[in-house]
């Protein structure tokens, strides 16, 4: 990676941290306690979704202003839903983040409440935060998207498909549908905000855009199965091994470990080609994806 | 109740009910089980918040096709915030609405996804539901007070003081300070979106609304206290005197079961008492307050 783009990730990095700042409540609020929580819920993670909100909106020529309250938003959306995910009724998983999990750290109410305030300060921030310069037209659009992203069907839809499949032998194309539901609708919906911040991008600009956030968003997906096998609980900052010791089906299991990496490659190399039409202003979402691509952990 | 006000009743209940429907995803849809749990959890209720909505839109003169939208969604927050107060971690109660609560007729984990996918559909329903001919500005700044009002600075915030506050004894200060919270704040939410969605209303109405919004909120929750006391569980459809046994600091509790009364009866009649000025309009909603006031249940 470049010094350039190194430098421009380093500052939407900065941006989002400022960003979830200005718009988390202050730890001194009150309720205190829960003001406290959400942000430590908030807080470490890659930061993913929120970095394809400000590179995809490069790539057309956005100013970063007007994704802030996109990429915050979407950051608070998946923030909330890991907070669930761990609770002892779902996943119980204690360590996230490589610390404990929020209802750990806390307490089991505080986590159901912390998920849910969160969810809720997403789509204020989106309809609130006026000074991006962004029509309401826009903003309405992009709370749409989110919303439908994030609900029954899109991530919480597939996080229910994925609770019902433990234990279950399922068929590649019902993980497949999965996966599009649980994590891939939200990665899509990075893209989407960004397609909809842009004034003037061309409509096969935001189409090259939706469709490398479709590949890419099954791409990460088969890439952690594949890690959770191969990593260790100290490299990934969570349980490993826990798809396989849950009877989780799971790309590896299904496909074995190097036809499933063959097919993370495969849908990574199709993500960039879709991003090819956008010529240079793409290229610090290449290179972010290339180093994702890499990743150990 | 005159038999215009009830009819005008029964014809919102019933725009409700079709409202809910056509924004709740059918029940076969995937996730199915998911989406039937939905539906489950949106069924039965008083309907109290939604109506608000309808004749607080109606006092001031507002067409209810620019009100379905938020009545539909305040009932959506409202029932996912049950659904969740009711998990075992929080309120543990097996009973709501005369019927077994969402996590004891499916699972606890399919009861916290339903909550979370409801709050989605709110926001999606007030951002996508473009029939009702509401501007942009107006569905985005009705986003922002039902998305604050049901968050950590309202509804989420009031649960987790309660949580905190059980097994305490608390001020009437810090009693008052917590139902502001935790109902109030829903509750006004329903009036002030009536307000937006009223093109032509003067802010004097507006903020007649408003007012009336602030005391009846609080007027609910002391009678609700109280009910707590005097009815069974048959009438209420929950289990009642819950709030006693767990040692809930409660109106009836810090002020005694007769002083309680009083108070609610004259939050009743401050609510009233502010709508005067708007007329004939708002006699649907004093009605309704009326006939909400003598309620058993």
């Amino acid at each position: 990676m470049s010094p350039e783009i190194e430098a421009l990730i380093a500052d939407r990095r900065n941006r989002l941290a400022m960003a979830l700042d200005r718009h988390l409540p202050p730890a001194e609020h009150y309720p205190a306690r829960l003001h406290q929580a959400m942000r430590y819920a908030s807080e470490g993670g890659k930061r993913l979704r929120p970095l394809l909100v400000y590179l995809g909106g490069h790539a057309l020529g956005t100013d970063p202003r007007r994704l802030d309250a996109a990429a915050c938003a979407v950051e608070m959306i998946h923030a909330y839903s890991l907070v669930h995910d761990d609770l002892p009724a779902m996943d119980d998983d204690a360590l996230r983040r490589g610390r404990p999990t929020t209802h750990v750290a806390y307490d089991e109410a505080t986590a159901i409440l912390v998920g849910d305030a969160l969810q809720a300060l997403a789509f204020q921030t989106l309809a609130e935060d006026a000074a991006a310069g962004l029509s309401a037209e826009q903003r309405l659009r992009m709370i749409g998207v989110l919303a439908t992203a994030a609900g029954s069907r899109g991530m919480v839809g597939g996080q229910a498909v994925d609770l019902a499949s433990e234990h279950r032998q399922l068929t590649l194309a019902e993980l497949e549908a999965l996966h599009i539901h649980k994590t891939g609708a939200l990665i899509r919906a990075c893209l989407q905000m960004a397609g909809i911040a842009a004034d003037d991008a061309s409509p096969a600009a935001i189409e090259a855009l939706d469709c490398y956030g479709k590949s890419v968003g099954l791409a990460f997906q088969i890439q952690d199965d594949v890690l959770d096998i191969e990593g260790n609980s100290a490299t990934l900052g969570k349980t490993a091994g826990k798809d396989h010791a849950s009877g989780k089906s799971t790309y590896p299991s299904l496909l074995g470990l190097g036809e499933a990496r063959r097919r993370a490659d495969a849908l990574f190399a199709r993500a960039c080609e879709a991003l090819v039409p956008l010529g240079a202003p793409a290229e610090p979402l290449l290179a972010y994806t290339e180093s994702i691509r890499r990743r150990a952990h």
